[in-house]
């Protein structure tokens, strides 16, 4: 079976994450093997290096080097928050062509895909034979068809330990704290704070996500019972968090909201999306309880960019995955002739095994946590979320010891 | 010899940070060697539960527990913020008398050195025999004497983690982006951040340390300068920075003055500290780069309560010095009958000794960034303090790596 002769473009888009290098080098090092890849090229910056034409020759990079590279936390080809048109798609299409283009890899999220569909679609029109593969990553994990995305449980494990260690410092100095965590329109990440929790009074108490609409007062009366009952109060919340929609049923981050409150107002980007990053939203949580409950030592911290990049806290599991999803890029494109989208589904507890899924089921679409893993109240999950993620925070996950000592009796 | 008989009380006071369990360890178990100790108790939140005589008594303390309490971060006896005054410290040393406790060991930073002073002099007027040992710990690495204290190259380690991780982040996606970094009076975690460096354009680019006053308008000529050499800059701050003195020449922290510009009053503590924490001085420092500047893309986090008990993020030099210092402090007090400070000292290229010095060496004093360890324009720091933090930021730092592989030349 003769298979198709031409260039590989392998390109990184949409924020980092601490594992995404496992996926450019398990695409490269596959891709290099197949004698029909006549050089595998990387785009700088995404899909804005291959309408600029800059090209790294990764067919030239050394596999110790590579090796490193896939160790390292965020995209080592760079990135973009550039959202292809119509228009741009073509753009890339014509310097495929004109370089010989015939393996299109990109490592995203929803938009990249998106971006994959559409350049494979012209390429399809035009009589162009291109493999074009979309390869997932995203900390948000919401992408659809997956069981999870390569990114997410590195990032939930610096989530689950960011409160485990919080939790532990609120024991040792009481008051409530107020974890501010990314997801803009899905709560998989703050959900993750739950597997800080081992003994039953161990926090967060509250996790709130942008699933459920956010209220104030409940959130106060939340953390007024839980504090009474334990003295203490952790609480995990997205970024994303909304209390009312726009006229036209669109939800408000509460964040943008209370961000124009203080005079500032917040940056748009080429997705439409609103920006959620400073500390607006934690500085208005804690004032709240301040002011209304009366409860003096109130802290409160934005996870911000630590939580998706932050160099040795990852999964090994994620590692792996992200690895392998990599490789079956190449495998599906060198060796199978095939474009899509690969996914991993899950087998047992735990393994996992990939799939090609057609880009039109992944593409532009959001997957939030469904009703099973929220439970009644909408601020906490439920054990099966627990099951769901406890598997894909990998080895060794630090283990946080309470001291077990007797209470001294009186008269002793 | 016969030796003094009696209890050992040891507590845990300030902040916490990732190793401070291992002196609590390290003092529990050498103790517990010594016949003439009675009991170990372990008083639950600082000194606060040593006058409400709320003690665990860890002659009980199974070693697995006190192993795997040694590896958690934070304060397992709990802490407390309260610092004691003349009249406090006698209710210390009068419930000692009536429990016939003659060792006292606290774990914590200056003020409670300042603690263990008063106290001991106390049981000195009274000719009641205590051996009174303060066991150092600080994140903030600003006790006098000690080469550094225990606790500081774990929380080094995290901001150097947390640079290096965010530099390849914005190498991805450039722009500007600040760091906000825990320190009062003294930049030593701040000055950390330059660790994260390995090639010559890596970030922290700018490192502003409370040692030097803080201008806005020099921020914002640094930022411009490295944003257009690099496009991308890192930017490393202190909590603690401040542009401006009161009446009476005291500095008035930046973040404070942009809190009651916000219309909120920052709490101020027992030890008459103005409260630091909040987002709003990371959010100025951001809008005032949009706005003047015109950059797009600024981010900005406050690194807040992750980066003192951070769970797996640690240095083993750390830990085990942390552990050396709570079993020096159980040599000295029941070993030697003395009295004192523990202090370490370096020797050589890199090894640490143990010492004992006078309290009042160490009680109450801050110790800042020398100036041989800040450069000439007080934006960066010097080989000097490379050298002085390398050592101690202990095994296996994650090595990030960037991609190799020539750019793609045209008519390839």
């Amino acid at each position: 079976m003769s298979r198709l002769k031409g260039k590989v473009v392998i390109a990184q888009g949409g924020g980092p994450t601490a594992v995404i290098n496992q996926s450019l080098v398990g695409a490269v090092l596959e891709a290099r093997k197949f004698p029909e890849v006549t050089r595998v090229w990387g785009a700088r910056h995404g899909v804005r290096g291959i309408i600029a034409e800059t090209f790294v020759d990764l067919s030239e990079a050394t596999t110790h080097n590579l090796e490193r590279v896939a160790r390292t936390p965020s995209s080592a080809l760079g990135s973009t928050r550039d959202k292809p048109d119509a228009e741009y798609c073509q753009r890339i299409f014509k310097v495929f062509r004109r370089h010989d283009v015939r393996y299109f890899f990109y490592i995203g999220g929803n938009d990249s895909s998106d971006t994959v569909r559409i350049v494979s679609e012209h390429a399809d029109r035009e009589g162009y034979e291109l493999r074009a593969i979309h390869i997932p990553k995203t900390i948000d994990n919401d992408l659809p068809v997956n069981d999870h995305c390569p990114g997410y449980p590195s990032a939930a494990r610096f989530v689950a330990s960011a409160f485990s260690g919080v939790n532990a410092d609120l024991m040792a100095l009481p008051g409530v704290y107020i974890g501010v965590v990314m997801g803009r329109h899905a709560g998989w990440l703050t959900a993750a704070a739950a597997l800080a929790r081992r003994h039953d009074d161990d926090g967060p108490h509250l996790i709130y996500v942008p699933e459920r609409p956010f209220s104030i007062d409940c959130y106060l009366a939340d953390i007024d019972r839980a504090h009474q009952q334990q003295g203490r109060c952790v609480v995990a919340i997205s970024e994303g968090v909304w209390a009312s929609r726009d006229g036209r049923g669109k939800e408000i981050p509460l964040a943008a909201d209370l961000m124009r409150k203080a005079g500032r107002e917040p940056q748009v980007d080429a997705h439409g999306n609103i920006q959620l990053s400073g500390g607006a939203l934690a500085d208005e949580l804690v004032d709240v309880v301040r002011q209304r409950l009366g409860i003096k030592r109130v802290r409160a911290d934005t996870f911000g960019y630590l939580q998706r990049s932050f160099p040795g806290v990852l999964s090994s599991v994620d590692a792996r995955e992200a690895r392998e999803v990599g490789e079956k890029a190449a495998h599906y494109a060198c060796g199978r002739d095939r474009s899509g989208s690969v996914v991993i589904k899950r087998v047992g507890e735990y393994a996992a095994k990939y799939e090609l899924a057609d880009l039109n089921e992944i593409a532009a679409q959001t997957r939030r946590l469904p009703d099973e893993f929220l439970n009644a109240g909408g601020k906490g999950v439920t054990e099966d979320f627990r099951n769901y993620l406890r598997p894909l925070l990998g080895d060794d996950l630090p283990c946080l010891e309470r001291l077990w000592a007797p209470a001294v009796e009186w008269g002793d």
